[in-house]
């Protein structure tokens, strides 16, 4: 189910007070329209500009759907109806789908290759997306095959460095685990011995975060000889890049998380182009 | 003046039930914390940042403002309150510091470049924004030194491809002026012809659309032949990257417009640090 | 396109816990109901109430449209369906076509008047509009072929006295040039020679405020004298009445721009009369 | 108390980007600056524009309190900080004031007309007011010295015409009365008998709608002669202005309600001056 | 009307980042579903779900209508349409119909008790309800044959003890009468004196607070020894419960209002099944 | 973090256009107030009623915290301002107070019993809350020493059988550890086998739903039985009452959820008493 308000919000971002192009040289017509790819990609996005289009009267074809491969050139979306409603829509349509595609391409690449190394380890996102923007950069991740880990503040406990100057780890998972018993509770630590420590506290997930990938294989390994490597998920986290990635994926770890899944988005560009009926 | 109903809003998005880790560990006490740069920047949404932190009755410091040059390790904001308040706004805040920098970063960057080669010519944004962020993406524009173009579609008046396969460029440009006198009226082109045809009916700016330097030296000679150069503003735009923004620089336009600066942004890295109080 | 959501807004201000009266004493029957002026007009407002009724699943028939003139005693919209929603609509539809009516009727008989005199000229609103109805004020005007002038402080640059207390003329202009390329330009004067010195600073507009005709006789002379008229467009402002109008308007100048014709608005009278259905 | 979020959203009306006059040309200062009338008149909307400068931190002094008579020329309001909050200000907080002032205005003329013949006889509004200004609307007839009537169609059950095409006099009263005991139940009626009707079937108010004085006198004869006069208030509406407001002022009545007190409103003009601050 | 607003708001507390159990394994299918009760009631809220699942394009039969008696086992709503948006819409439908329906119930059962002895005299909810259920807690008091009494402190004047230690009771009335002629005046008195004051003073209903069968009793016999009985309707209030609201009911007042009826509701229980289509 | 929109909300809801008592008779004073509790509770509600009087400039003391058990007649909170806020704001929040300890108090009681019996047991929330107050009756149960369970539909997965009808236990364990790691995953069974097979299938957290203490007995059992009892969090939901729970508690479960804490609330009497300032 995709949450209009979200969509109409960002519509009238682009017209406070309508279309003044439009309204002022667009007769009453009709037409066709499409939309059509710039560059290969994993699409996304369309259901998004489907619901917005619909919600505003015109009828929309598709041939792919979202998480499909398109190439340079292809037709995503298919437009018939009015010409200034089109028109009016079509920044905010193709803004949705550029930055959702960009998303979901850049996903799918990292998890891909994670996948030929390790298939069982995941490539994930965090909470750097861009404001009012959330929701939609989330689920680009997850049409890209990644996992979108926690969605806010109130889905997960997610224990950081910051919490852990204020409060000791053990009374930090302690409370947590008093607190709720529904919500996952991960341990961010930037050690072995925390590691450790953590795992026995009972944390759920363990995040090493910004270690080399020999810090991530020692680690690994002291979980193993403590015996409770299996006992917890593993993340690491912080400073992976396209070119190091492989390296950290060949270690016995179950997720990789990188911030510039939604924070260093480049679009995918997509167009539209109007014709007129005869 | 910044508007709170935004940042609120972004606020909300992360936290639909309370901060769940920070609300079950964390202890009701004072803290001081610094956000700090991890790599040279341009600085922006400091006020942003400052404004909601400040709302929720945390005193903030600071030593830059916007639009700053800053080093790796800056420190850009200090904090001091409520432990509890800071850490349920840290993500939202350096979201918001982190992609307006990385925004005003390239623009600087872009319109330096611009600047050297021809002064008079400006770098400027377009509508390829992120929905839901759109009015902080043109902030952080004007902080790098870039023109914002229009903010929405009721603000300026933008005759396109799209339109004009729907009613003449004649018109379009007739209708536009009958409308109103108080909006700029630009006309994108993407042939010498047309230039001087838009010029001729009285646009205020021709936008050269996805035009080689060599197709815009060749419009530029025309528009000068008929002696309506200085009649108007020139905008290029469409495929401008680093590589080739000087070349078009060397032509005699008037704005450079590039969606990149929106469109694909890389956030810059900021981070908070908790220092607890004795 | 007619933003629906301004429209549930003015509903829902006269519905916080429904219409008591309806919902206590109306069975739920369907009726067909009309909407007749009451006095002549330039009937605006017939799009909106069309919009709210058919969300809300009423049919909704027209013989004329906005910006239509009508007669006392005209039917303008033509209603079939649930009763009670009818019902509960009713003031607020009136409501909305009383008073863009009764500013597209003035707006009609200024603009009128000014075309038999100086076709050129044209007469534009002001932003004294009524709070909450903004958008719908300035759509009257244009209906009534006014021009809007700015929509808001977001879209056009104009520099008033007030301004000019805290920044010199030539600064304002300067800066206001360097922060936006998109935007006109206008300056507020008091004096000939503040105008002459607005338009060699670059301005789009000038708005001679509250000069008497002769004082702006005198304005356009200095300006024609100086060789620069036909550089700008020439806006008079400030106690414009339809006495006065005409020897303005006789005067070589763009706009004039009438607060009155949002400020002081009479609502064109129109009723409702409910037809049950046998 | 005064709901801080309409007075946003009028804001927000006007800066959907922000003051970009404001904000390009003027520098980080303070000032001062005052609010004058330019007519004679019952001053409101003081109160509304106190809260919205006070809430963005802008000092305010007044001499005068909404309801007060002044005259062209007073200083109603005086201000001292920030000079970019205060112009962007400006302008809702004069639409505000002046809307406001013109119907407490105008209401305080009627107002006093009436209780020079029949002291106890009021004037009272409709819910013929501009869309998303109801409540100031209704406050500021309260403010002239008017009675609002029903705030909306949640508060009073009023059955008029189109409810009686629909459901009979009886059974709309009983139907009424069942269904809520802490409402005032009002009819509309337009003959003698059915005003009687009315009263006997147990209607607090009577309203006589657009009666001749004439008839009025009649109506309420025959009330007399039925011994009920005193059971009801008595309402006349419609037709009345001016002219002939006394005539009906002077028939034995309760309450004239005047829709032009809120539909055909005459902003008090005002205006606001920058005094810069050495 | 039901404000489709409200139940979408309902909705978005239920779902900040969607349905993540449904979006990750329910397949992209359709389904019937029925809503059944699981012990007797008056049932209410179908209006409600019907209009939110019609929303999101769900068919809607039902077989009872709001305020109709169900026994255990009856199904009251059927659905059919795409299956996740049925999952998705189940708690928040079920928690409407359950939250009205529990106090539809309770309201028929305390009105049965109250009309058997006094057909006379009603049962009314008070404004102790759900905060941002408010409209639908009474809608359903009614529902259940109750009186809404007032919907907010916007339609009727109630003075109570507060006001009553701030101002004299004859003030209080003569400035509430002053102010609104609209309105119902109600006063709260803790004694006979004070109840016999307050209908001279002309309140239009006296609320008998916390007062014992016998001061009531006595409290009405005064009024009835001073002939001002029939001028004004008694309310009681205060301490009322299914065991001694029949002793009260046997005196001669006109509304017995109980805060339980909405702020100690027991829910009705709901459930809803799905049953795959072929 | 209290969000104060949710309290604006429920403010707005009891005052669409004002207090009208209040604003008619109430002069321009101070005063100082107390809320007191008529009957033993766990208290809860206090924050939130504090930030909405603070946020009103209403000073706020305070002698006992949410969570704190208090008796008949204890002072809560001490409020001091002026009298119209005061009094305006009262119920919006007496309802808050009342309706979150009512929750408090009754999840205390089941918490304390359940605890006396099997200290490792918690007692814990459905999504059977009042819709619109869906974070705050959470919260109460927290206050109560309850677990939230989640909060919304977006933070863990729960598969039910509904879920079931369309889609196998194994495949939607299966999809649903495929999409998401960072959020529990819950099944509901209805038999001791589909425990067995859910526990081996992956899940976190089984549900023994509606089972009898016998079946529950059973099920358990069968799980230690199979040597899988650890792995997993036992929940039992559905039929549980103050006259059960014992018995179920003393099984080897974890868990027990119970509907009633948030959907069949009594509220806790609480008052507020104005004292005037001399």
């Amino acid at each position: 189910m995709v949450p209009i308000e979200y969509l109409l919000n960002f519509l009238k971002e682009d017209i406070p007070f309508g279309d003044i192009t439009t309204n002022s040289i667009i007769p009453d017509t009709t037409c066709r329209a499409v939309i059509t790819t710039e560059e290969p990609a994993v699409i996304a996005g369309l259901e998004e500009a489907g619901v917005l289009f619909r919600y505003h009267k015109i009828n929309v074809g598709t041939t792919v759907v979202d998480g499909s491969t398109v190439r340079s050139g292809d037709v995503v979306l298919i437009l018939q109806g009015d010409a200034r409603t089109i028109l009016t829509l079509e920044r905010t349509a193709l803004n949705i789908i550029g930055r959702m595609s960009g998303i979901a391409t850049m996903t799918r690449r990292y998890a891909e290759k994670v996948h030929n190394v390790r298939p069982s380890c995941r490539v994930a996102a965090t909470r750097k997306t861009c404001p009012g923007f959330r929701i939609l950069d989330k689920k680009a991740v997850q049409i890209g095959g990644g996992d979108p880990h926690r969605w806010s503040l109130s889905d997960s406990i997610l224990i950081k460095d910051n919490h852990l100057a204020l409060v000791s780890l053990k009374d930090a998972i302690e409370r947590a685990k008093a607190c709720s018993s529904y919500h996952i509770i991960e341990v961010e630590v930037a050690s072995r011995d925390n590691a450790v420590e953590a795992v026995k506290a009972g944390a759920h997930v363990i995040m090493l975060d910004n270690m080399s990938p020999d810090q991530v294989h020692e680690t690994v390994s002291s979980l193993k000889k403590e015996g409770v490597r299996d006992r917890v998920m593993l993340e690491i986290s912080g400073g992976i890049d396209e070119d190091n990635i492989l390296r950290y994926a060949s270690e016995d770890i179950d997720v990789i998380s990188i911030g510039a899944l939604t924070h260093s988005v480049k679009n995918i560009s997509v167009h539209l182009d109007i014709h007129p009926q005869k």
